[in-house]
C-alpha cells in the first residue's frame, strides 16, 4: 500500500489522470487523495501553495519528495520502481528512443489550449490553432498506422508513452472527433479504454457526462 | 568518437544548445552535425522532413534511432550511457525527484515565446505573458536561494536539469535581464558559462553579439 504518497487532483485533468495511469501501473495502490474543484479555485489554496507554489495540479508527494508535474512524476515513479509492476521505459534502444520521443512529443494538449481571454480572440489564431492541432493528429494517426493494428504508442508494449498521451487522445474523443476520419487512433482508443489501470482512474465526470461538445467533430 | 550520431541543429537555440551539453556532459564528443539558417527556413527542407516530419530542430540520430525534441534525446542519452561521463540523474531519491521537477518545469522558454503573428497582439497578452515570464523568473530566484551559492539547480551536483535549463537562463540575460534584480540567477549564470560543456558548446553568433536587446531589462 503506497500510504507514503499523496495525489492532489482533478477529474477530467490529463495530466492528472497520466499519474493515476503510472500509479496504477506500477501497483502503487492505496496512496493518499483528495479531488479538488477547478471552478472553485480550490488549486489555489494554501494547502496546494504550500506543495505547488505555482497553484496547479496534479501535486504530488512521495514521502517529502515532491512532484508537481505530471511528466516528473511518471518519470519518478518508473525509475524508483523500475521492477514492480509494467515496466514503463523500455530497455532495448529503439522501443526507448521511441518512448521518450513519443512522451515529449504530446503536443497534442497544449494545441487543444485554444482558450483564450475574452477580448483577445482572433478567428486568424482559432483557426492556426485548430490547423495545429490536426495537423498532429494526423501524425499521431500516422504513428498508429505505421506500427498495425493492436499497437501502442512506441510499439507491441504499453509504455510511459501511452500512459502520458492516452489522456490526450481520450479528451479529444470526448470533444467529438471523428471515429471515421481518424480510424488508427479510434482503434487505439478502443483498446486503451479496456486497460485495467485506465478503466480504474477514468474520470467519474466524464462518465456521467460522456460526451462533452462536438467541436472538433469535422477537422 | 561517436560517429554513430547525428546533430542538426540552430545556432543559439536553446534546445539545441540543451542536446550539444548533454552529449559533452556524456564525453561524446566527435559526432556528426550540420549547422542550418534558421531565417533561410533551412528546417523545412527534405532532408529534415524525413528525419522530422515537423520540420523542427534540433533532429537527433544515434544509429537508427531518431529523437527529435531536446528532452527526449537528453533522457535518452543519459539512459543509454549511464556510466559515461557525468551521471545528470541523481540515483538517490531526493535529488531524483528535484531534478525531474526541474526538468519539466522548464517554463521559461514557453514564457519567452511572446512572437505572436503581427494583427495578433495585443497589450492585455503582452502584459499577461511578461508577467507570467517575471513570476517564474522570481520563482527560479527562490530556488537558489533556496539552495545556497555555488549551487546547482537540483542541489550540489550538476544534473539533467542544469543541462535543460541553463540555456533559458542564458536566453534571458542576453535579453537583458538585470543581475541586480535576480543576483541569484546572475550567480548562477556566472557559475555554469565557465561549465566546460557549456563554454564548447556557447552558440558561435553570441560570441560575435554578446547582448541581443535589453526588453527584459525591467522586469
Amino acid at each position: 500500500m503506497a500510504t507514503d504518497m499523496t495525489l492532489i487532483w482533478f477529474s477530467g485533468s490529463p495530466p492528472c489522470w497520466r499519474v493515476m495511469i503510472a500509479l496504477e501501473e506500477k501497483n502503487l495502490q492505496g496512496y493518499n487523495q483528495k479531488l479538488l474543484d477547478f471552478l472553485k479555485g480550490e488549486h489555489k489554496s494554501q494547502e496546494v501553495l504550500d506543495i505547488n507554489p505555482r497553484g496547479q495540479l496534479p501535486a504530488f508527494k512521495h514521502g517529502n519528495n515532491i512532484l508537481n508535474e505530471s511528466y516528473a512524476a511518471c518519470l519518478y515513479l518508473e525509475e524508483q520502481f523500475k521492477s514492480q509492476g509494467t515496466r514503463l521505459i523500455p530497455m532495448a534502444a529503439p522501443e526507448q528512443a521511441l518512448t521518450y520521443q513519443r512522451i515529449t512529443f504530446c503536443l497534442l494538449s497544449k494545441n487543444m489550449h485554444i482558450h483564450f481571454p475574452e477580448g483577445e480572440r482572433h478567428d486568424s489564431s482559432l483557426k492556426r490553432h485548430r490547423e495545429a492541432l490536426t495537423a498532429e493528429l494526423k501524425l499521431w494517426e500516422g504513428y498508429l498506422e505505421k506500427l498495425g493494428a493492436g499497437s501502442y504508442l512506441a510499439g507491441k508494449n504499453f509504455t510511459l508513452a501511452d500512459v502520458v498521451v492516452f489522456p490526450c487522445i481520450a479528451y479529444v474523443f470526448r470533444f467529438g472527433l471523428s471515429e471515421k476520419n481518424y480510424p488508427r487512433l479510434a482503434g487505439y482508443y478502443g483498446l486503451l479504454k479496456e486497460r485495467p489501470s485506465v478503466k480504474t482512474s477514468w474520470p467519474k465526470n466524464w462518465l456521467e457526462t460522456p460526451q462533452a461538445e462536438d467541436k472538433l467533430k469535422d477537422i
